[in-house]
């Protein structure tokens, strides 16, 4: 998803660099077919980090991007974490003085496959599909990540192929553990920050507004994951002998989970809003000319009506509000047929999507306290904190998103857009608080592309044309 | 559980008959590990109603029961249904002219035993076991309800090796899928009304109210069960992709199970209290006379504070009062750790107890229109209908019931009383309603026994004593 950023036509005037990237764009429509062999190599590796079982696949997949990385040139090298290996690649310096230096992140590692039987074919036996929107390529890691990775990856083979180098510095960096909370991932980039620092971060990890319009996301939402568990009397009970008597954890915590929110949909937790911004005037007429469609953006997924804050719409709710779900719960007896327990515990997973400069640790606690203050005397509770982080802003003052938008604008049918996403990418957070990099996200996924779930797939056209979208920001920002 | 119904020391006078039942009195207790070894073998059968597995060792079960019965004199028979058999025995007419003919009910099937590891031995493999609060016999079903049937089969059988002849007309009438909800139960009494009419049906099935205090359960509630699923978006989502902008059914059914009770623990829905009698002064004096300890009650199961209805007490609430409990609830993702889903399901199953003249099935609309109010357009709502059944509250007018109380009372340390009952017994009112008779409940189950858990047990002193109660109470009847 991801939007143009202004109705007016771009200019036609091509961006920056174009010139140098015309014959590598042919290169690369000529080359397609063996981009899309060595994309489908590496989805054969079934690399699920969140799986044990998996560990030998997963190193796999790090050595094949070291291989073929190897072979273009690059300096190439697999690193050992306590989890799944890191892969760090430099190339040369660019031919041109002063020409930037960026270093470009993705993930090499997928979800699991599981209900396997939901899937159409093997996960990773990937191929090509014709459906009614194009032709697909089906498999676990299609889209997230290694389809998205290779566009960049294919990118650059192609400069190397058609101009002998590329018109910017290059390193790749990629982990093995996104899909798995990445454990190692902080304290590797903390020991190894000098060899990881550059003046530009790209991530290829995110999607297009529409199918037409590409995106660069400038705003992701931070996340508090947070679970608690109510626990009434010390074990389950007879319903018809205690009820009505003892108290019952599953009213206590439907009573929490309803009063998270009020009768205009706004979350009442103490302090929430605090530290939330207003969408700039000039952002939300952006957003508005965007011409969202959220009866289909809804539609899609069998509903009608946004949901939210009264008076808001639903793209202002997904890419810059703040948001509570209840994303699990369970109490007492949920398997077939009826049994009158009254349950000894009731627990949910709820999290909390953050903008601006909500704090993380500060909207915990006042769950916690939400919580504590609805609990009868005779419950306990006890919590356990999840995911935690906050949202991020990119710095669109960097000369590099006009660049990188013009370029994006020249490979496309609508101009691109500066947009936000409802999901949390750490990983430019750490670019910026780690390494004092900006960092530039710039993907390809489509809304029906089914990561995390069966029948993943990335479009064949987001893969082509991804692959040319970054030729184009190379020749940008070489070109500067 | 079972309160004395008043705080009067009773009259030393003996209950009619009692000079009958001296001698047989003596004989159950000179033959009570007999006794013990028949209730022992009755055990050893793994009578699982609900599991197919178990059909074979059903009936064998009711086939142990019939030649038990006919080795006692009775004109016993094992009948067919669609499901497991029904036993039933008719002994002679009493001597006694004008003697009543009474109906004893138990059920021969047990609850499945699962989880077994919880159980310190097998569980059809009974043994007597020391206990702190003394001799149990520990098995499946010991309890619920083979020991409690046995009493008053061992109490007729004591009645004839004394005296020749029981002192009234006796059939004994029992079932084998109790436990899996008796679908043969009322095509079955319609269909043989005329072999079960008798002036008095005696269940044995229920529980004394505390360790020295029998008593005769008047008030059963009724029970109403409801599953409701809220359907959201068509499938799972992202909730950083969704969330805030489309609909979450998990927090649609929190707000309408919170709003099942107003701030005083009422049941908000529309109608609920109509037909719920004020406790009558005579009984609320008595109970209150009972000293009734809730905080032992609750203590028992890591509770300190009476919930329910403010300005009740715990006993009211249990006993006489209608009640509204979640049993369980289910949404989105609730494995270990975290997943940041926008479930496209929330579903709950709720239940009802009933009292007086609350009618389950406006009950049960009610509850549904609570919900469909609750709904937002974008949500659908499917319900499951469980069971349903209404309150009764038994005939205490007839004479039976004081004969029984004083006959009750000269074999315990404590005098029996009238009390009531949060369960729910069906056959109760389908003696009622199906036969046109009174039914009068009374067991010796104790608070501790562990019926449908792990470790069942059944005091050897409920044994015991349950049998010479049911002496002392077939000589008070027959003496009327």
């Amino acid at each position: 998803m991801s939007p143009s950023s202004d109705q007016t036509t771009a200019s036609p005037a091509a961006a920056p660099g174009a010139e140098r990237a015309a014959p590598v764009l042919a290169h690369v429509d000529a080359t397609l077919d063996a981009a899309l062999e060595r994309l489908m190599a590496l989805l054969r590796l079934p690399s699920i980090s969140t799986d044990p079982a998996y560990a030998a696949e997963c190193d796999r997949a790090a050595d094949w991007l070291r291989d073929d990385l190897t072979g273009m040139g690059f300096d190439a090298a697999k690193h050992p974490t306590p989890g799944h290996p890191m892969v760090l690649a430099h190339g040369p310096d660019a031919p041109e003085s002063g020409a930037p230096h960026v270093l470009f992140y993705g993930h090499y590692d997928v979800q699991p496959v599981d209900p396997l039987d939901l899937w159409s074919r093997d996960p990773f036996d990937p191929a090509l599909e014709n459906t009614p929107t194009g032709r697909v390529i089906r498999a676990r890691g299609a889209a997230d990540d290694k389809g998205q990775l290779m566009t960049f990856v294919e990118a650059c083979r192609a400069w190397i192929a058609v101009h002998g180098a590329l018109p910017v510095k290059v390193s790749l960096f990629f982990e093995g553990e996104e899909e798995s909370g990445s454990p190692s991932l902080v304290p590797w980039m903390r020991e190894n920050a000098e060899k990881l620092r550059a003046d530009l971060a790209l991530i290829c990890d995110t999607g297009m507004f529409d199918r037409q319009t590409p995106g660069i996301t400038t705003m992701l939402r931070g996340l508090v994951g947070q679970e608690v568990t109510i626990t009434g009397p010390s074990k389950d009970l007879h319903s018809g002998m205690f009820g009505g008597a003892a108290m019952n954890p599953a009213r206590v915590l439907a009573r929490i989970l309803a009063d998270l929110h009020d009768d205009r949909g706004r979350v009442t937790l103490d302090g929430f809003y605090d530290g939330v911004p207003e969408l700039p005037d000039e952002i939300r007429a952006q957003w508005q000319a965007l011409g969202f469609d959220h009866r289909q953006f809804l539609g899609e997924v069998g509903l009608a009506l946004p949901a939210g804050e009264v008076g808001r719409s639903a793209l202002e709710m997904i890419w810059s509000r703040p948001t509570c779900e209840i994303n699990g719960m369970i109490s007492g007896y949920t398997g077939a047929g009826f049994k009158t327990v009254l349950p000894s515990k009731a627990s949910a997973k709820v999290s909390f999507r953050l903008v601006g400069q909500q704090d993380p640790a500060r909207v915990a606690a006042a769950f916690q306290a939400h919580v504590r203050a609805r609990l009868p005397d005779d419950c306990k509770v006890e919590f356990t904190d999840h995911s935690s982080g906050p949202a991020s802003v990119m710095a669109t003052d960097n000369p590099a998103f006009e660049a990188a938008r013009a370029a994006l604008s020249d490979e496309w049918p609508r101009p691109a857009a500066f947009i936000g996403s409802g999901g949390s990418i750490p990983i430019a957070g750490y670019f910026n608080t780690i390494l004092g990099m900006d960092s530039m996200l710039i993907g390809f996924g489509r809304d029906d592309d089914q990561i995390h779930s069966p029948n993943e797939k990335y479009d064949l056209e987001s893969f082509h044309k991804g692959i040319r979208s970054w030729v184009r920001i190379l020749a940008a920002l070489g070109a500067r």
